[in-house]
């Protein structure tokens, strides 16, 4: 079994299956549903919004099990429990499940420190993410590592974190996508896509690593066929990177560099400004 | 009493009304209260600063019965319920009701298929808000039509909302503003006015609807006269609009545009960069 | 006693002891737990990171004391009850005073009226912050002198504030800091630092203040020595006062001012954008 992981393949914005895979997003303009947290939402809806999706954010009253259910794709960030409940975000998990909806959980500051908070991210993972999205001391926690991580930073590297991010996606049956210098994404039956490129001012501004897991579920939203997931979340992953090295260019800061990462995501997604 | 409705005006910036009542708000720079949800609430508070109001949102303990009846005016953000209780959205609506502060409400998300969220709404809508602001299908829903929404956004017309919309108007003693393509905002004595103008692009600035609510309230505190609540509240669409045009003009993508629409609301309301 | 208060001197970006204070926070990189609110916690976290600290913000269950313990600094922004409970903060709090983490409080809106959260700010304000930050009503009110906010604006003037800012200090043992057209920053022990400069559109970009809370934290995460703290205060309202200048000169508006200040607060420290 474990000779399968040797199926890697390294994807860019311009590879051939990217783009048609990207394109499904704007021309479907799935309905998002996710419970993030406050220091990401802003962000992260208009992440969405530029890339072609619709979001909505927050545990109003009825609306985990309404939107959960309704939702193209749900996105659960664990850091959203600083402004909603576990019930709010188990019955959007359960909802989701129940109606076929893929959803992805980000491990936000797992392993950190505070074990109440790990606890109810490891209950959520055992209820079936199509996806998980985190770094690499967040991944190589859930996958039952040592703690490493400093509140919401990682203190590992990928390298670390490939062998046990590949054990948790066996494990739970699920893509498990880890955030760095160059991405790593990897499935359940040992297929590994790395993703180069990006720019490090990706990581001075704050959520854009959570507004990364909104857009993967916006592309599960659009991908029907659980066998084409793992080039979707990779070219999300793609799309990011090329969006982060356009911004950079221009930037003269973490801020200016937030403004053109988003604008250019709108851009290299085909929404015209006339 | 039908026959009234036939009383429509357009109104854009330049026209001659529109500017004495903006001024109002930058010259008495009225305090406003909000309860509004987190996805929304900085791009409201900066948008309020920039026309020259002093804005507060939430509900830490005592605010909503102390800043409710303090503040000019008040709106709530029915998604406000992801971060706030509808207990202290009730404690903020009596106070200002007790007080007579005028105040807002905007049904967000109304008639998307959260029955125990729309429930909410509504108990709030019975407590005579000055003027209810949403999209074509919020407005239908809390009108008692076919709900339609899908989650945040609207899937109905601007067309097919003003008729149930006068209707609410009329029931419940408020204006009613319709954000669209065109802007409507009804009278409950059947004056329309239409603000033609504005941008597509404030659809993908998540947030940007949120916003005009509470701008909506500035404008309110600075108009004691009811009669002339609709003209304001007109006014106020006009800004809006006239805003989003000229950033529209200079923009790359949504977050550019995002920066350059509450700069352009600032040099429109006169705010000097020296 | 009283006469010790004549200890007063100015300081500017270009001070020679600021420097090498502010360049701690850059290479070190110190972890700062925040409790703040949601309309100023994703400034506050970007201008963390722009700045070279580390943030994690908000109270998942078992943060506050977990993070409250391993944090370089804390910074609790009263405003944050409005999506955290006091006991959270007082967890934090007690958490960090046990592990001699220094924390700064934020009496924001203290004063306005609401007699519920004023008291829960007296109860904070008791148990040892390192510095205390807010305007001139904030600080007056927090001292015991009459109320005269009007929400979270400041309706009093910095030459008020500062008698009774020094009687607090001398009171609580903490440093006090004291926002404005010019700040100041009093010491328990009758010192004053007075930083001129700055830019009134601050005022104009919301959560800037709040941010302010959290820069000051990180920079006593890097300042072991109690005695070298109030020139660490100072020097962090000296860069705040830089980057603002710098960005006012560029700024279009209170939006592009927001965007260039954040770039300039991560130009001024150093961060390159290769």
């Amino acid at each position: 079994m474990h000779s399968v992981t040797c199926v890697t393949r390294r994807m860019q914005y311009d590879s051939p299956d990217c783009g048609p895979a990207l394109r499904r997003i704007r021309s479907q303009a799935p309905f998002v549903y996710g419970l993030t947290n406050y220091v990401a939402a802003t962000l992260s809806a208009n992440v969405l919004l530029a890339a072609g999706a619709a979001p909505a954010i927050g545990a109003a009253p009825g609306w985990p099990a309404a939107f959960g259910a309704q939702a193209g794709g749900l996105w659960v960030n664990a850091a959203g429990l600083i402004n909603a409940t576990m019930q709010d975000m188990l019955a959007a998990i359960d909802a989701a499940n129940a109606a076929g909806v893929p959803w992805v959980l980000d491990p936000v500051a797992m392993g950190a420190g505070a074990a109440e908070y790990d606890d109810i991210i490891r209950t959520m993972a055992a209820r079936r993410p199509a996806v998980i999205r985190g770094n690499a001391s967040e991944i190589m926690a859930l996958a039952g590592g040592a703690a490493s991580a400093r509140g919401v930073e990682t203190t590992a590297s990928i390298a670390q974190a490939v062998p046990p991010g590949q054990a948790l996606a066996r494990r739970l049956g699920a893509i498990v996508a880890i955030s760095g210098p160059e991405d790593h994404v990897l499935s359940p039956d040992g297929q590994q896509v790395i993703i180069p490129g990006g720019h490090r001012w990706l990581t001075t501004v704050t959520g854009a690593g959570c507004a990364l897991g909104g857009l993967i579920a916006a592309g599960l939203a659009v991908t029907p066929l659980p066998g084409e997931q793992l080039t979707m979340v990779a070219a999300v992953h793609a799309l990011y990177a090329r969006a982060a090295e356009k911004a950079a260019g221009a930037a003269q800061g973490p801020a200016s560099f937030a403004t053109g990462f988003v604008d250019a995501l709108a851009q290299l997604q085909g929404m015209a400004g006339d």
